[in-house]
């Protein structure tokens, strides 16, 4: 069982944070910080596009390298991305001045950026930032919630949870912050998750509960079917809730899975939710499929549809186009078995039985689809096998965010 | 070489058709037929959706169990798909009244439909337009045209071409016609396109001429990625240009399958350009690539990128998203060798060499790319492979003609 507490990446004991406004952006808060008091063990997920930002590329060996991490240090306003070597230097310079603000060590200190593709970062601006920031930490839930503004970007509101969970009778604490609302503004980019945690665990198995909880949560998220050069997810866990370091896939291990996928699920509704434009957040259930791929090919499919999507901005029970996005996906099925249902807050309607219409009501339909959240359940019977999927309705002011020119 | 001549689908000998109001929409030409003097051999190639419209599964098989066609009766309004057992009797039922009314074998009719998803056809407005059809049908470019005209659903204008062509001395003709312009409105569906030419060919080469040719062609058209449940391309070739029928890979099948090039190629780009709500034909060339398959990836991926497109509405040139949409495609590439520029009528710019901005005018790519065709020309510069694909821009128009209701 987990239970929500305030705090977001503070809410674990020995961690603080700050977001400042350093310059890059006009007006908006651009560069925050987040420090654990002792060293931390990482686990990192990050972008599979060809074309990898600076600091994706940074981080990714840095956890590699090293056995643990301390802090990390963000920009928004320019992504480093298509930056050259000039952009490698800039990642190291940046996790350099960093340390020295901290007094630690250089190698403990990750980087993140999103922004503007192309550009190189302001490197008198980002120390000026760092200065600030390292003053300024703090552990309480305003600390956290300020850094979650500084990384947003196109984001309409900072996103933020935390969880209390038990390992073994030790209270533990979850918490994580992101960013993300398209791949992003004209010609800028990126999904940024930060996620910290006091439980005690291994840095092998804090990799594999990280690598294995994406694929339901992050991978499932489509805004605009754009994936970012710098999508990144960053797990710190330092250990102070002081219980018996999980080691092994005991009860303990799953205890923290479970928190983490709470974390996870949470922050991914609120990605899709307020994607680029959007009125309403699209969660897609395939159910009973063969194969747990199958579910998740299905669910995508339907999920990334412009003609699904914009159907929902309708509020439209537009069913022949879900019965078509399931068609293309490149599963195979028998669409005579497919039953589908839209559920919302206003309630829940069976919109076609054993793949005809079952003559429900456009107006009870219209109505469901309405509301800011809704869920289609799709039951392909033939299997047991499910997935969920999360994304958004596409709107006029999708494109009149993404057509207005880069000034 | 091809010359290009009046005449759409009725430009091969033999040939007439018409397009006539049944009654099916309220008041556009809802019904059209082509018609041949005599049996044709014929080729068809359909959806690869898992959900396939009943037409689909009728128009595959008549091909595959029989030697000839001699006439394809359409209809626009409601696609018969979705519809199950009743759906498939219809399209018995449609074929035999063509045959009826003109004095043909059923077996030798083809059938279509376009339009509303999951509604049943109306047989006796189907029985009227056959019988008005037959009584009109037209071998000169009118009759063509009013065909073309009654296969359009969101389409903002007619699509047909025709070309001349010599095979062995002798003068060919190759005409067609098509309609597709998104999924298709609300709850519609489909790409539909015919064919007709009066070169001598054995079945066997015609379908694989259409086979090999559509992977260039129709395979490379994408508006919206969504791909419909009626898709289809029929292709009916009559011998009365009187050449030495092709029956082998020689110079005579390699002109006739320039000459089908060339119709499709045509009719591709008509239909990208007038997909639902663009203002632009957006091309994408990917040149030296190590596969064609990888140069096909590429090419849809950065023609079918929600924020490619949204660029092109914006006239913009955002080169990031290009680079990010080549990142994701799913082939491995070094994105330090890439070279990208923008041509159109307007000029052609490079933006973008070994992988970072060119420093180009902004004010002369965002000329290029106000024009009504913009091509994109990617160089990846690992091999001599190519490919082209075709889409549009993505604007507020495609977004208020899908989000409506279905009324």
């Amino acid at each position: 069982m987990v239970y929500e507490i305030e705090g977001g990446v503070n809410a674990a004991v020995g961690f603080s944070s700050m977001g400042v406004h350093a310059g890059i952006k006009k007006a908006k808060r651009d560069m925050a910080m987040i420090f654990s008091r002792v060293p931390c063990v990482a686990a990192g997920t990050f972008t599979t596009n060809v074309v990898k930002a600076a600091p994706v590329i940074y981080d990714r060996d840095t956890i590699y390298e090293n056995d643990y991490a301390q802090a990390i240090v963000i920009n928004s306003g320019v992504a480093n991305a298509c930056t050259g070597e000039e952009g490698m230097k800039y990642c190291k310079d940046m996790a350099a001045a960093t340390a020295k603000a901290l007094d630690i060590k250089p190698t403990d200190v990750l980087v993140a950026s999103t922004g503007v593709i192309g550009q190189q970062l302001p490197m008198d601006k980002i120390q000026t930032g760092i200065d600030m920031l390292s003053f300024t930490l703090d552990s309480s839930e305003e600390g956290a919630h300020l850094a979650a503004e500084a990384i947003m970007t196109t984001d309409t509101m900072p996103k933020e949870i935390a969880y209390e969970f038990r390992v073994a009778g030790k209270q533990c604490r979850i918490g994580g912050m992101c960013k993300g609302s398209g791949m992003i503004h004209p010609n800028m980019c990126t999904m940024l998750s930060f996620i910290t945690t006091d439980v005690s665990i291994t840095k092998e198995l804090l990799y594999e509960a990280l690598s294995e909880n994406i694929k339901d949560t992050y991978n499932m998220v489509s805004v605009d079917g754009d994936t970012s050069t710098n999508d990144t997810v960053l797990l710190l866990a330092n250990g102070m809730a002081e219980n018996k370091t999980i080691d092994e896939k005991n009860d303990d291990y799953y205890a923290f899975v479970e928190a983490l996928n709470a974390v996870n699920t949470y922050l991914c509704k609120c990605i899709a939710g307020d994607g680029e434009g959007a009125t309403a957040l699209l969660e897609v259930k395939v159910n009973n499929t063969a194969t747990k791929d199958d579910a998740i090919t299905l669910a995508k499919s339907v999920c990334t549809s412009s003609l699904v999507k914009t159907a929902i901005c309708g509020h439209d029970a537009n069913w022949g186009r879900i019965m078509c996005a399931l068609g293309y996906a490149g599963v195979d099925f028998d669409p005579n078995l497919i039953d589908i249902s839209f559920h919302s807050k206003a309630g829940r309607i069976e919109i076609v039985h054993n793949g005809i219409s079952t003559g429900y009501s456009e107006e009870k339909a219209t109505e469901i689809l309405s509301e800011d959240a809704v869920t289609l359940i799709i039951d392909m019977k033939c299997g047991d096998a499910s997935a969920v999927a999360w994304g958004c309705d596409l709107t006029h002011d999708y494109i009149s965010i993404n057509a207005d020119y880069r000034s």
